[in-house]
């Protein structure tokens, strides 16, 4: 996979974009105005891996309240504006280390250059959020412009094509060209992008297209893609497609629960795309008829006591001896469940006989052994 | 996205490749010699949705047991085998629909040749299941040769590759190639094919290259993929990536979880790809320190109440009156919850405003007059 180049930008200490790591970011679910508890999801979603946080700010006390949750925080915090800019340069004054806000939202000129003016004076960057579900009318609010510095000439309705022709893609990607053209025109360029849609194939293409015709970081994401279950698959497939491709900078995945779970959730697409190698990874066949352990409940112990684990590490649990151990050849260590006993091994080589009882205290002394072995400084 | 054209086979009744729709199927955690125990699972599989079962033949009884089994199956049984042709001389006695065989597997080719007559004979496919856990040694047992009728030329080993160049997927491919040359030997060709690995790289490659040299169906999955949470995110990558460049015409989600979690993980893959449309699509807001109600709960308990909906709808359940309704416009019936409140919409449109205590009772009146107007007959 060839990573797409795009330009590196910093939000608060985390870089984005360029060469850095893909980092997972979510969003707060409380109310903004409310610290304590706003904090508290801060420091949970931090436990489980959160690089980025985005908070809502629906009004004056939200954007003011920030204060105290940036220093408290210690990640970087977004502040989410929607139209009012007085509250971008408010959340600008708590501190916050980048602003979502579309510019183009802000129907007043001079009120965007006033945001700008104040984020380029604290370089904060600003990442423009088109989103599907509010797009400005084809042709309104000067979208049919659609130039930024970068994409001249590429105009797709200065193509004139036809109403048929000028897709949802085009529409998506046009309203963010048009967004980064107000934004450039300030001369500002700490941007960040987002092409979120509910639907994989909208999205995909709007990134594609816009990866061609800009250089700035994007942050992934599909919009409410639905419950921890079905919005997990959605995500995954989307932003896989993506990152598969070499696209993405930042991912945020949306789900109707806690956040810890889209935090979750969006580091497993990283581990699984061998992107992020921190933590484990658990390979864990099927079961079968031929199996006689409960693998499932074997597997799940075992990944419920993997959670915490920082170190880069392939585990697998396999209810067969006599393929297991085989098949998962490529794991650091596994276990493969017999009648009464289990075999531990380590890169497909048998390393003892466990009776059936301890096999899970067993594998997990095995796996502490590893872990040391990996984490002793190379001399 | 284009489909890949693939040769269409039957599994019993079940049409495989060529326009046929995309299937789901799963595999039996039972004995497959418990013959009650079994079939209590497929009928379990068959309300979830399941299209094509797979069930493990570890022994003579497990091969006879099938007999039985078929008959009180409603949809088609695929035998697993490893090693033993006696073992898939039974099964096909037994009726099964389609064996899962690897005839490389099978040293004698007397004997390989003897399953293959009996399988032409009922016209009976055969998959053959490449897994990247139980490769041949490069250059052993004849995968050298790789060739199948349709591949005549591409032999990458005779192509003079070295050591370094012959990558795994070279030798997922050629593993492939070289057991559909042993059943085109014998001259039959209602084969399907599998190229599985945990590795989401070496499977979509492996795929993608084999997509081009020959016209059989493909079976897609992930090996030892993890438990219902991890493997879900790792096959849900795997397969959207090949599905959405249409590669694939069956599937099969492995997970160590139930077998139904395999089957509802299968339709939300395809069905968040638009390519099959039954049952309820959730759009669902992630919730911020915006919403007013508990997002995540109605979100979940419309999730629950829509599972066994067989008509295409697409519905949505927003945390917010102000963007909810236009952010999910192009939903069949939403509901958009504010303070006390919420307003219940159709593709955006303003339907009615209902008390909160009553919104999910309200918001599945309207979800299932819109299934009723759906499936009226059109005139």
């Amino acid at each position: 996979m060839n990573r797409r180049i795009s330009k590196k930008i910093f939000i608060g200490d985390v870089p984005v974009g360029g060469d850095s790591p893909i980092t997972v970011q979510s969003m707060t679910k409380t109310d903004t105005r409310d610290v304590k508890s706003t904090v508290k999801q801060i420091m949970d979603l931090v436990k489980s891996g959160c690089e980025i946080i985005r908070c809502a700010v629906p009004d004056m006390e939200a954007a003011k309240a920030l204060k105290d949750i940036k220093k408290l925080s210690p990640i970087p915090i977004v502040a989410d504006i929607h139209f009012h800019h007085e509250l971008a340069l408010e959340s600008l004054k708590s501190g916050v280390d980048c602003l979502r806000l579309n510019p183009g939202n802000i129907r007043d000129r001079t009120k965007v250059a006033a945001v700008v003016k104040e984020a380029k004076i604290r370089q904060t960057p600003i990442r423009i959020g088109v989103n599907f579900g509010s797009l400005p009318p084809v042709g309104g609010i000067g979208v049919s412009k659609g130039i930024s510095r970068h994409n001249d000439g590429v105009n797709l309705l200065s193509k004139g094509l036809s109403d048929n022709e000028y897709s949802v893609v085009d529409h998506m990607v046009q309203t963010g060209l048009w967004e980064i053209g107000i934004l450039e025109d300030l001369d500002f360029d700490l941007i960040k992008i987002s092409l979120k849609a509910f639907d994989i194939d909208t999205t995909v293409e709007s990134y594609r297209k816009m990866a061609k015709l800009v250089p700035y970081p994007f942050h992934l994401g599909i919009t409410e893609s639905g419950t921890a279950k079905s919005g997990s698959i959605r995500s995954s497939i989307g932003l896989g497609i993506l990152l598969y491709e070499g696209i993405g900078d930042t991912i945020r995945v949306s789900l109707s629960d806690e956040p810890t779970e889209e935090i979750y959730t969006g580091f497993e697409i990283l581990k699984s795309l061998d992107i992020r190698k921190e933590g484990a990874v658990l390979v864990a066949c099927p079961s079968c008829g031929r199996a006689d352990v409960d693998v499932r409940k074997l597997a799940n112990d075992v990944d419920d006591l993997l959670k915490k684990t920082k170190t880069s590490i392939k585990v697998a649990v396999m209810g067969c001896e006599v393929n297991g151990p085989g098949e998962a050849k490529d794991a650091d260590v596994g276990i493969a469940a017999g009648v009464g006993r289990a075999i531990i091994f380590r890169k497909g080589q048998k390393s003892k006989i466990v009776p059936e009882s301890d096999m899970l205290t067993e594998l997990m002394n095995e796996i502490s052994k590893v872990e040391q072995e990996k984490n002793l400084p190379t001399s």
